[in-house]
């Protein structure tokens, strides 16, 4: 294996996932893990550039910020690359009108944005909006729609919380996919569009920078099939079989 | 097109569809389609096998029948082959305990089944049992199992209620499927073990028999892929987009 030195050469920026490399989600707003707050403080200290970059959909960035600070992190929204704004600026660019099934706490990303009369659905982590009422609402309105325009607010599989693991929009986005026939459009990560913009609010090139993150798929794939070193964490959702088995040395 | 009765030489048994075709369930328990008891009445008068061949999973065979039975329908538990018996008889064939995501009116088919200490997970159209937290417990039971095995009662996109199209139990499979990343195992339509056991409760050859049911994928293309001949009608879920288009002729 190669030294860290030579691994990292001509990195200038830092992309940091939030959820299971900052800190757990959970009771009383979660709780950070150790070393994470020193940690953004060394880098930050440091000739680096550092960015958010987070799939996190329950939580308005503003709120988001606001838990991270309290936990410790030195962080500002202007700092976040998150998927509600980025969604945001999708639907205006296309003059989509969605229908929300999202959590109340993301709601006020979208207060700009007109819901009358929907002619697509935005799904992202609802947590336990996500009931059978709710998804057989998104289901009807895709099946009315001529052209059904499902977008996900990501697509992880899972994350964990202080409490354990909890389904996260992934598998939500699964189930409409199948029920309607369609394929949707994922928007943050491990979406190129996604990376590309975080990069551009760094002013960083992709072979500059390097994303550290907890999902083996969302974080390390996505970044590495965009040309940016990736680095996994062994905290979070890191579960062991996500690492290739080496051979005996 | 060839003629009815080319189309239906050497046919015995005629395997019957229930949601869809008989009726359509909803408030008050639903109701019959036009013609549909008078259809099942000729047919039991005529020379030809009858077997009811449902993937309904919300409901006992016993309710369902008697269901029927108000609706006016000449049909017995006997005549009904139905998802829940059949995974019963895995279960127990293969000595494994399940946690149930299941509709409270299908709970009573799993009376006799050890359901301590699961080690697999049971879903069925469970209706408004798919929350939030239930997914997340089915989710968080296969997560710790070193194998994982996941049954599913059918894998119907939808089916149609009096007001409206509703989720089926297949959306919530694929759910479970990309959260664990697992396959499910599917007792009930399109499964060939399912046409089987139905087949062979008839005494009707693969050749000999035909299905009549709304759905083009459980239905209609299980009954083909297992040698059978097959017939969609156009009411329950059937879309217009189910057939093929024709060339102009």
């Amino acid at each position: 294996m190669a030294a860290w030195g030579e691994r990292l050469a001509g990195v200038r920026g830092v992309l940091l996932d939030i959820s299971g490399v900052l800190y757990d989600g959970g009771e009383g707003g979660g709780a950070a893990i150790a070393g994470s707050v020193e940690a953004v403080a060394r880098l930050k200290r440091s000739r680096l550039k550092v960015r958010f970059c987070t799939n996190e959909s329950q939580k308005s960035r503003a709120d988001l910020v606001g838990l991270l600070r309290r936990l410790g992190f030195d962080v500002s929204e202007g700092e976040v690359t998150a998927p509600a704004p980025a969604a945001c600026l999708i639907l205006k660019q296309r003059g989509l009108r969605p229908h929300l099934l999202v959590h109340d706490g993301v709601r006020s990303e979208f207060d700009q944005i007109d819901t009358s009369n929907p002619n697509c659905v935005v799904i992202a982590d609802a947590g336990e909006g996500f009931s059978y009422q709710n998804m057989n609402k998104a289901f009807q309105v895709l099946m009315e729609l001529e052209n059904p325009v499902l977008f996900s607010l990501g697509k992880g599989r899972y994350y964990k919380e202080t409490s354990g693991l909890m389904l996260d929009v992934g598998p939500y986005m699964k189930a409409l996919e199948y029920a309607c026939g369609i394929e949707a459009e994922v928007v943050g990560k491990p979406s190129p569009e996604f990376f590309k913009s975080a990069l551009q609010e760094m002013g960083v090139e992709a072979h500059e920078a390097i994303m550290i993150g907890d999902d083996i798929v969302g974080d390390v794939g996505g970044a590495q099939r965009y040309g940016m070193r990736a680095l996994q964490v062994r905290t979070g959702k890191f579960r062991p079989s996500d690492e290739p088995t080496l051979p005996p040395s």
